[in-house]
């Protein structure tokens, strides 16, 4: 077993150095904090994942999650991570204090968050849908609802979730058909089912608050006639107590990965006693759920950057460890009589770790960037400034979700490789990785709708205004960079890649402006990897401008080393990954419509 | 399930109108064989496979091999592939009359392995490493020792298997330790551990014959003191029947994927009395071993594409029978009143599509065409002929076995993807094929060792002899194709691509010619992935070509539709999958050296 799954110093270099933590604690909402506290929060986090979830994580892909007597199973750390994580602040964490939080700063929540995922994968999405459950409550419910749940949910007495999936509604909520009724008594009687409810169930908590997606009867049709309802497993009986309110866990679906972290299908009123109580207004539910979709999307990169991590940790140690093979002399050949190297001495096994390396760390300084975004916009002084800040975390959250995602598996499949058969034996731990990642471009909008997403909205908001933003916030960066010889070339890079965007763009945009839709998008999945190859690009380029002040001044927080494999992996994104946009640009401006349906059908 | 995991129509059509099986035919060794006896063979096959076969695909996996009291229990279906699979000439098939075979051509034989691969990829191993141990004793031993294991091999009541790698020694076979023992009465003691061998071990052979690599006491260092011996779990005890030759089952290893296919650990002459017995000459055992190795590579690429194959065929049809999501309309915005759209329909799903068909039939193709090179060299009527297309199938090897491994892998990741949640749960069949295939990339040489090959021995075979070769067969694929208009433009294309090979071989080749072999072979990898791109570019032509001529003529055996998407796939792999070259092309023609170590270590 691997012993390393995050490196720490990496996670404080991006926090404090890359992304200036310490500016946003100037920010009132944050005035109890300071890095010695926030320092505190994430040793404690690390000590906690060593200690209660990295031991644990293979033996929950041994022994998944199952439904028995109409409940589910879930291994004792689910416990553990509700009840002890409750009480250290994982779900509590970013909340008001008055709504009984911590006003923890969200890019710092995300560091212990990424801390836990990369221990274990199974475990942390108890928690943090639980969080994402009570915010939705806070937000938006009255203050009786908040005044039932929240406190229990905090504390992860009470788990929570997110019932969106129907099964003939995946992707296309427009289409859910659970149904809602109004009664005299205020509440709604719910009936329907949910299918790939996360966290659905499990024999510890004493009850699990449902945030549903439902429709009320003469509510119209497609998206505007959906609303939001909080439907506990047991409802209060007002006697102090608690009692069943007819939600039955049908099934637990068994998965080829994160199978510690269960799957149910959920069915609301079998018994026509479901009660639903509404959050807000009628009709508004998929807004309110939006709101919330940003965070659910920074958690989902930020789970498969840690994954990512894990993997490359436990790569990283046996290149270290294993000897394979012998260098080529100088005439081409092998000499026996020499030792073996360990296999990180050979080219190809060190281009698998850097690839493996700027994936992690880019997206790890990514998803962080965007964490700071929300907490820029939460605690900005003024409309502009909060509407500035809105507008970037918009523009790049469907990379914030994605690359991590799909890169993050191309990671985790080189490191599986350095380990030859070995990492495909269970015995190994990248198998486990490689299987468990494979979710997250799943999760939460697949690739293909983030795609749509950034290249349908995001790229056109306000008439071109938030591409805008993003490219002078990019520009300044390549400004900076400029500054230090050693970065010239690679910022240099950089702005000619954002030009190739606009030109990209303005081959494209045309087709929406006819109305073509279908062709402005049938490759948006394409510009999704182009794109994101920017970003990432971007986050390399701030983080090596930071490791080339430290390593000229020599007055950074860590070693020369540490600072040179930032400067190495800055050249390998480059030299490696960044290229990469030249095939996809010809992708992208070339003129072949073969994946838009035509009259016959060519597929056979 | 899915109902259909290779098509059959494809599969005739690349043999007879692309390959032209039919001229290879009127070669001597294969005149007892016509199309319809072929075709006869190819759909016993089919039906073989659709009963004995498909139906325990999940099942395998589910109820993976395991070792118990000293012996590998696996699936009864084993014992069916291996007697009524040998019944069929599955084993013996491409083998001399003379020898127990039936003198099918290779081509043919891989087309009805294909068709087994696709059924289920966790049987057809154990028929095919005996067909491979049974080839090399025909090959290589003496007579004794054929008439002893070949005919029980060839009807399928022995195994077979090929027993290289040991724990210290995984890709680097120079450094194995096995130890032969020479004794009195001619044969070997043998003794030490082989791990990953599969087809080890099962409850229904009566023997399995054990190709084995090791050193006889006093050898050479490397690989010039490697022996070839073979190694039977039992000896004919000289009375007709069989002993225990002290071979242990130590272990089974449980893996992520082709969980039916058992994967050994077998320690040899614990007890002291494990006899082997010398094939061939002392110290040639390697150079014996690879003259078997092409064909075990065309087998393993030859498996990748099937599993591509099955995984394509269900998530197409799982596209065509899925209604999700609308159409945008001319305004971009959707009308939920109207009917939900299948999602073959939308282009971003007909991409992922268009994708796996472009791999699955492109490296179908490739697999059959190193088949017939190989038919062509062993019935070659001169030496030249015959130097010819042993060149060309060298060439070719290192991207038949990893073309298909890691595109197919790809096609199988995007198969999955189409499924959204269901690709990842275990009821459906995606997620299955997604971990089985990921072997492939490993078995048999990893991409690593594959790309090694075909960019340091390949690429300057014979001074460039061996690329001008293939090169000259691409072109002429090039003028034929240039003789249809509608084909001129991927022709010309090709053209560009061919040149821009040499361009990157002319900056690498320096490297090498100065004897830093480290920096000529860092991106060998890469070369792989753009060479291979190049190769595919040119099996698609030539599919192309006879669809063009058929669609022309209106004489072809297939439909229009048919023809019609293979022009489609084409025009998907010339404009998504082969621009992807412009990014490797430039990846490798730039100066970073950042994956050669260096005297300080940066990865931390």
């Amino acid at each position: 077993m691997a012993d390393k799954y995050v490196d720490i110093d990496t996670l404080k270099h991006l926090l404090y150095d890359v992304h200036h933590l310490e500016e946003l604690l100037e920010r009132e909402r944050f005035q109890d904090h300071d890095k010695e506290s926030l320092d505190l929060f994430l040793d404690s986090t690390k000590s906690f994942a060593d200690k209660e979830l990295f031991p644990y994580i293979k033996e929950m892909d041994e022994q998944p999650a199952y439904h028995k007597d109409g409940g589910v199973i879930v291994h004792p750390q689910v416990k553990t991570m509700m009840e002890e994580g409750g009480e250290l602040g994982f779900i509590s964490g970013p909340f008001n204090y008055e709504d009984g939080g911590m006003q923890i700063p969200l890019i710092a929540q995300t560091a212990s968050s990424y801390i836990l995922d990369a221990a274990n994968n199974h475990l942390t999405g108890y928690a943090g849908l639980t969080q994402g459950a009570a915010e939705l409550i806070i937000h938006f419910a009255n203050q009786e609802l908040k005044d039932t749940y929240v406190p229990n949910m905090l504390t992860g007495k009470w788990g929570g979730t997110m019932c969106l999936t129907e099964p003939q509604a995946g992707s296309s909520l427009s289409d859910i058909v659970t149904k809602a009724t109004p009664t005299e008594d205020g509440h709604y009687h719910i009936s329907g089912q949910k299918i790939f409810i996360s966290g659905g169930d499990n024999q510890f908590s004493e009850n699990i608050v449902h945030l549903l997606l439902a429709r009320i009867e003469g509510a119209p049709k497609g998206t505007k006639g959906i609303s939001l309802f909080v439907v506990p497993k047991n409802r209060p009986d007002g006697k102090g107590g608690l009692v069943s309110n007819d939600v039955t866990t049908v099934a637990d679906f068994q998965k080829m990965g994160q199978r510690g972290y269960c799957t149910t299908h959920l069915g609301f009123g079998d018994s026509e006693d479901c009660q639903g109580y509404l959050v807000g207004e009628a009709n508004k539910g998929l807004s309110y759920m939006f709101l919330m979709m940003n965070a659910a999307r920074i958690g989902v990169g930020r789970g498969a950057s840690a994954i990512a991590s894990a993997a490359y940790h436990a790569s990283l140690q046996y290149a270290n460890e294993r000897p394979q093979g012998r260098k080529l002399t100088s005439d081409g050949t092998k000499n026996p009589e020499q030792k073996q190297s360990l296999i990180i001495e050979h080219a190809d096994v060190r281009r698998m770790l850097l690839l493996q390396k700027a994936v992690v760390e880019g997206s790890m300084s990514l998803v962080l960037l965007a964490a700071k975004y929300y907490d820029l916009e939460v605690t900005a002084r003024t409309p502009e400034e909060k509407n500035k800040y809105n507008t970037l975390l918009e523009m790049i959250i469907p990379v914030v979700k994605t690359y991590p995602s799909e890169a993050g598996s191309y990671a985790v499949n080189n490191g599986l490789q350095i380990l030859g058969g070995y990492g495909f034996c269970s015995d190994f731990i990248l198998q486990q990785y490689y299987r468990d990642i494979r979710i997250s471009a799943i999760y939460e909008g697949t690739t293909g709708i983030q795609s749509q997403d950034l290249l349908g909205r995001k790229m056109t908001m306000g008439n071109g205004e938030g591409l805008q933003l993003l490219s002078a916030e990019i520009i300044q960066s390549i400004e900076t960079a400029s500054k230090h010889e050693a970065l010239q070339p690679y910022a240099n890079i950089l702005g000619d890649k954002l030009k190739l965007t606009q030109k990209i763009l303005e081959t494209l945009m045309p087709h929406a402006m006819k109305g073509d839709y279908e062709r402005f998008l049938a490759d948006a999945s394409v510009f999704m990897e182009f794109f994101s190859l920017i970003i990432i690009g971007w986050t390399w380029l701030d983080i090596a401008t930071h490791a080339q002040v430290a390593l000229t001044n020599g007055n950074g927080s860590f070693s020369d080393e540490f600072y040179q494999s930032k400067m190495a992996t800055l050249d390998y994104f480059y030299s490696y990954e960044l290229p990469k946009t030249a095939g996809q640009a010809e992708i992208l401006m070339n003129a072949s419509t073969v994946t838009i349906k035509k009259e016959t059908e060519f597929i056979v």
